[in-house]
């Protein structure tokens, strides 16, 4: 990949190796964590460069299969040691998640550097890893245009002055609901959401899962449902594909606006609903722009008043 | 009232005195049941007639309250004894609800009669009563335009095959979640209803509390979240008066499609996020057509993909 490839959107995260366990099937050594899904989701729609760091032992199947979405891996780090290995297990219907193993390995060290060609990328998509370590990443873009940062419970109980910080300087905060409630130490979303904008960010965007998302701003909200799905093979990843996703069909467009915002969750729901038909990045290395561009067209239609 | 009024809509169900906790409040001797909630969120858009019992016990005030809501009471029955009494408490955060007590009083020995003018209607609300009751109402309608059912566990655990008939002989089945999962044996929302299709309606409107809605047909899915509110006093009611303010929106509307069908469920949305801001049908009973057209206004636009 030439250095002089341009970037359009950098996603800094996790690259991981996950084993997990569903009610019907026990897999082994998946690619996963979050800028796996994050840098995938985001390549239907834009050029994607992925920070992250992997060790010695990462197949170079995985490698390939990032190239072949057209990641471009100039910030990836090949670090000596073993890569970030997960792993977790669902309980029947999908609803629980037990973590059976956290291996930070090289993870545990990983510093993230840009390379020029990344640091005046106009799109950022903080994937979770400690404040300090998104801070350092803030410190070293040039020309954002648009930047979002994602959290978890860990930060918000360890770092969450770092967290608040990193906050005020980002467009878009996107968490969970339990995380939103936890960080904002309110019930209610709406309340919790207008604590979540004092910080700073212009939006606020609440992940529910199957019961879909929420965009706050200063001037309302926008509702969107997840795309309904009979089967749900692996929900890993959905919550990275959905921003990944998001970002990246907003990195397309030219003006950040809401009514871009609200496309770009669209697009986001609909690639996340493709990631978790199957384990891994399984079935989104077989999706093309068509079957994105089709369901995004049911789902808008399932999502009309008419 | 004149028995020449014209009715529109007929809403059979329950009409109860309720004592109800919450985490911040407990109130007493408060007007419910299913019949009260539906019967006053379609007043706002239809003339509608009710078919229930009250005892003799039932406060005048509460039948002056129907009489302003403009509800129809010729098919309402006064019979010697006490009225259904209903307790329930809420548990922190709304989520749980436990019954603390239910004596069905008169409504054990309820038996609906639809007076003439009643039998026309073209719109008929079939509440949670038992389904061989149901039937009964089902055999007195002679210009059905438009039939709408909805049931509970009780009735799928102790009367299904009953219940499986009436809903064969209807437009439109409306359950919540769990009820949809138990009566189909489906957990997942899509196979449930298209087994709960395959019993003859032609819609399958689940209800999923906070979480919204959705319709089901033979030509694909409706999707309608929840009007987000800041503060629920009491839920108790609201998927009754979602039902009622539905039905009551689709019976102004000409021709029953698709269409008016979604319309009709933002409008039932709308109706119900106004009912549980207060107890019982306070907040209805102070509500306007003005009040209900603005919120829905502000909810279609929280709604739009742009």
């Amino acid at each position: 990949m030439s250095e002089k490839e341009t970037v359009r959107l950098v996603v800094v995260g996790s690259t991981a190796i996950d084993n997990i366990e569903t009610p019907w099937a026990k897999r082994k050594n998946l690619l996963g964590g979050s800028a796996s899904y994050a840098c995938a989701a985001s390549s239907f729609f834009t050029s994607v460069g992925m920070v992250g760091v992997v060790g010695e032992d990462f197949p170079p199947e995985y490698m390939e299969l990032y190239r072949r979405f057209g990641i471009n891996l100039e910030g990836l780090q090949i670090k000596p040691g073993r890569t970030f290995r997960w792993a977790g297990a669902y309980e029947e219907n999908m609803d629980e998640r037990r973590t059976l193993l956290t291996e930070l390995n090289v993870f545990a060290t990983f510093r993230p550097e840009l390379p020029p060609a990344y640091q005046v990328a106009p799109f950022l998509f903080l994937g979770n890893i400690s404040p300090e370590l998104q801070a350092h990443v803030l410190d070293q873009v040039r020309r954002p245009r648009f930047i979002i940062v994602d959290t978890m419970d860990l930060w918000i109980t360890t770092a969450v002055e770092a967290l608040r910080a990193v906050i005020g300087r980002v467009d878009l905060l996107t968490l969970n609901e339990s995380e939103a409630r936890h960080l904002s130490g309110k019930h209610s979303l709406i309340k919790a959401s207008r604590r979540l904008l004092e910080l700073g960010p212009k939006y606020v965007l609440i992940k529910k899962g199957e019961h879909g998302s929420v965009l706050f701003s200063r001037n309302g909200m926008f509702l969107m449902p997840a795309f309904p799905l009979e089967d749900v093979l692996d929900p890993t990843g959905a919550g990275d594909a959905f921003a990944g996703g998001f970002v990246g069909a907003l990195a397309v467009g030219g003006r950040v606006n809401e009514a871009a915002i609200r496309k770009a969750m669209l697009y986001g729901s609909v690639v996340a609903s493709f990631g978790v038909e199957a384990f891994s990045l399984e079935r989104l290395s077989s999706l093309t722009r068509e079957d994105i561009e089709g369901r995004a067209a049911l789902f808008r239609n399932m999502c009309q008043v008419r």
